[in-house]
């Protein structure tokens, strides 16, 4: 009888830590020790700030594409729990008054050029980029001049593993981030070492160097408008490329192609020609990937736009007539790999690119997947990608 | 004489230009395109954030420790100029009604256990850590497993100019951040890597690897409150180390000299022997880099104390007696640096510290400097440390 109690007590006391393991945990965005944010088990996320004084403080998660009201408890502190979160990542801000700003409980990350908080909500799926037991690579910040803007330039560049204990050569892929990011943003948010690291460990894709420059150069941009609750920052317009020459794109284009790619091979143990170079990359970046590589086959035969601001809308025009051959671009490119998701903005214009190529019968990878305009999207895009590349 | 107003117009139109340049401009930690925070000739400072409907909005610099209200314009923006800051790096949150958040229009760090902002203010005397024309390393971020925490764990690792293309090997510094800091703030904040390669460009220091680990491990902290108004952040208490198995300092010691030596001596080209390691520190970092330090004469023979947070009172018994035999201890150190700044809240038992050594007997070098518990101090005493070393 008291056995039956007893037992019966370990069961509830079980029971009990199981559900509220079940039921919340920090977010792995976290400052280390934040309780806040907490995801709770449906996928939904609760978020709490103190602001003493505040009127009204609001989340604005996705930089404001979707918003809170967060509710004031008696000690200070305002609190929201969301619906249920698409795993993957999301930016945010919270918003006191009107003053749009970071979430002390969260890790920052630079989007819409300023910082903003981030937020990761685990999935099953989200094993590929998670951090596990084999060979790592390394992530080197690096200092280099360019010629092309006159001045000392930052840039990430990911070693694979074994880099530094042979002497192996490497093919390189220069990715690049989207609108409002940086340099630091494939391996912070899109977390490429990982990916690659784990990749590499199940032989799905060659060892290989990634490059990331700040592509926010040379164009022509207004100061960073805060982002307001309601609205969204706004990624440069979508258009189609008629001259490669557009001005805002020749600066960016002389850093890559003059200054960066001969900096890489004179510093690192690159495979220095076209058939082991890649350009991809993301957005705004996506588009330069299309833009400069189309302008330099002679450095990059393999080239990705993941959800990519630049179009093609007649290859026979675009982009100085570059694509005006078909067998020429065909025998040139190696890979064109182009992909956006369905409730991506830029969905229609991108499928638009794909039709215009196929038309014109220029090989590519077309790969239309689920998700939006997102880093969770872009993280499986890089996955898809890599094992495609230097085969 | 229309000359002459062509003249008087052009040197208007300078004067003016150059009166604009010399009153005000950008800080060099904004955001790239964000006009404010902005630096004034006399080292004050604008800050002008938006809050539109804010009913108070407070600058709280040094995270607190001087506070502004800042004061509302017509357009939702509310505006501050300080008094001349001290030339340096600065910490600072905006306040708005409560909520302590970073600022838009700069960039963040990671400090008192979250994101903050930082300005920095520039001055002849920032020469020494300014990215200039010579050959420049590189800061690695690296992956290793801790079988002390069970756990990955990130670290920051400055290789020299030209570590990848020769096979010389290095002597290693272990350097470590501050109470509520990361890996990151040694190069982030702290500029360790431009600091090294101006040093070594000018002969004035061998190159070498600096090491930064996360110090916040094994230390047993309340979850962060938030800096509020008027307070800063509490450092730990500062104390004297009876024991060196004081339990809050063991699990850290254990990945320092059980995990990460050799990680670093199995992955880089180190020189693998005592005299061929440092280990220094700032405020807590200090008291680590002379905790762990004197636990493991056997592998560090020079440790640096930038305004420790651990104390020295008695040679004979603190540190479990280690240093009761001053000709052994002085047999053992190749260096030891000790350094606190006249407005630093530890001068007094950094200062009793250096002459309880003194007393004993116990060589070391001692620095009293100008200035306080802040960065701008502690990116000069690494240039005034590492050129001691390894000689």
């Amino acid at each position: 009888m008291r056995f039956k109690y007893v037992l019966l007590a370990i069961v509830m006391v079980c029971t009990s830590c199981w559900g509220q393991e079940l039921k919340s945990r920090s977010a792995p965005t976290n400052v280390p020790g934040s309780e806040f944010p907490r995801l709770n088990s449906d996928l939904s996320a609760t978020f709490r700030v103190q602001a003493e004084q505040a009127q009204k403080v609001q989340l604005l998660m996705e930089l404001g594409q979707s918003t809170y009201d967060m509710a004031k408890s008696t000690d200070g502190f305002w609190e929201v729990t969301t619906k249920p979160l698409l795993p993957g990542f999301h930016y945010y801000l919270i918003s006191a008054d009107g003053f749009d700003a970071t979430d002390p409980g969260s890790r920052t990350f630079f989007a819409a050029r300023r910082e903003v908080s981030g937020i990761e909500v685990p999935a099953p799926e989200s094993e590929f980029f998670a951090i596990k037991d084999v060979p790592h690579g390394a992530i080197r910040i690096e200092s280099y001049f360019s010629k092309a803007t006159g001045g000392w330039r930052r840039i990430f560049v990911y070693t694979p593993p074994g880099y530094d204990q042979g002497s192996e050569r490497y093919p390189v892929l220069y990715l690049q981030h989207g609108w409002g990011e940086d340099e630091a943003a494939w391996s912070h948010q899109g977390r490429e070492n990982f990916i690659l690291d784990n990749l590499i460990a199940a032989h799905k894709a060659k060892p290989m160097i990634i490059v990331n420059e700040n592509g926010m150069t040379g164009i022509n941009f207004q100061p960073p408008p805060p982002p307001r609750p309601g609205s969204t920052p706004n990624p440069p317009s979508p258009r189609s490329m008629n001259s490669i020459k557009e001005e805002r794109y020749t600066l960016f284009d002389s850093v890559i192609s003059s200054d960066l790619v001969p900096f890489i091979d004179s510093h690192f143990r690159t495979i220095p020609d076209r058939e082991h170079r890649a350009l991809a990359g993301l957005s705004m970046g996506g588009g330069q990937a299309i833009r400069i590589g189309l302008n330099h086959l002679d450095q990059f035969a393999y080239l990705g736009a993941f959800s990519p601001a630049l179009f093609i809308s007649d290859t026979a025009k675009d982009y100085d007539g570059i694509l005006a051959d078909p067998a020429k671009a065909n025998g040139q490119l190696r890979l064109w790999w182009i992909g956006v998701g369905s409730d991506d903005f830029l969905l229609k214009p991108v499928t638009g690119s794909h039709e215009a190529l196929e038309k014109a019968g220029i090989k590519h990878v077309w790969v239309e997947s689920s998700g939006g305009h997102v880093w969770t999207v872009w993280r499986k895009y890089l996955a898809d990608f890599v094992p495609r590349l230097f085969q």
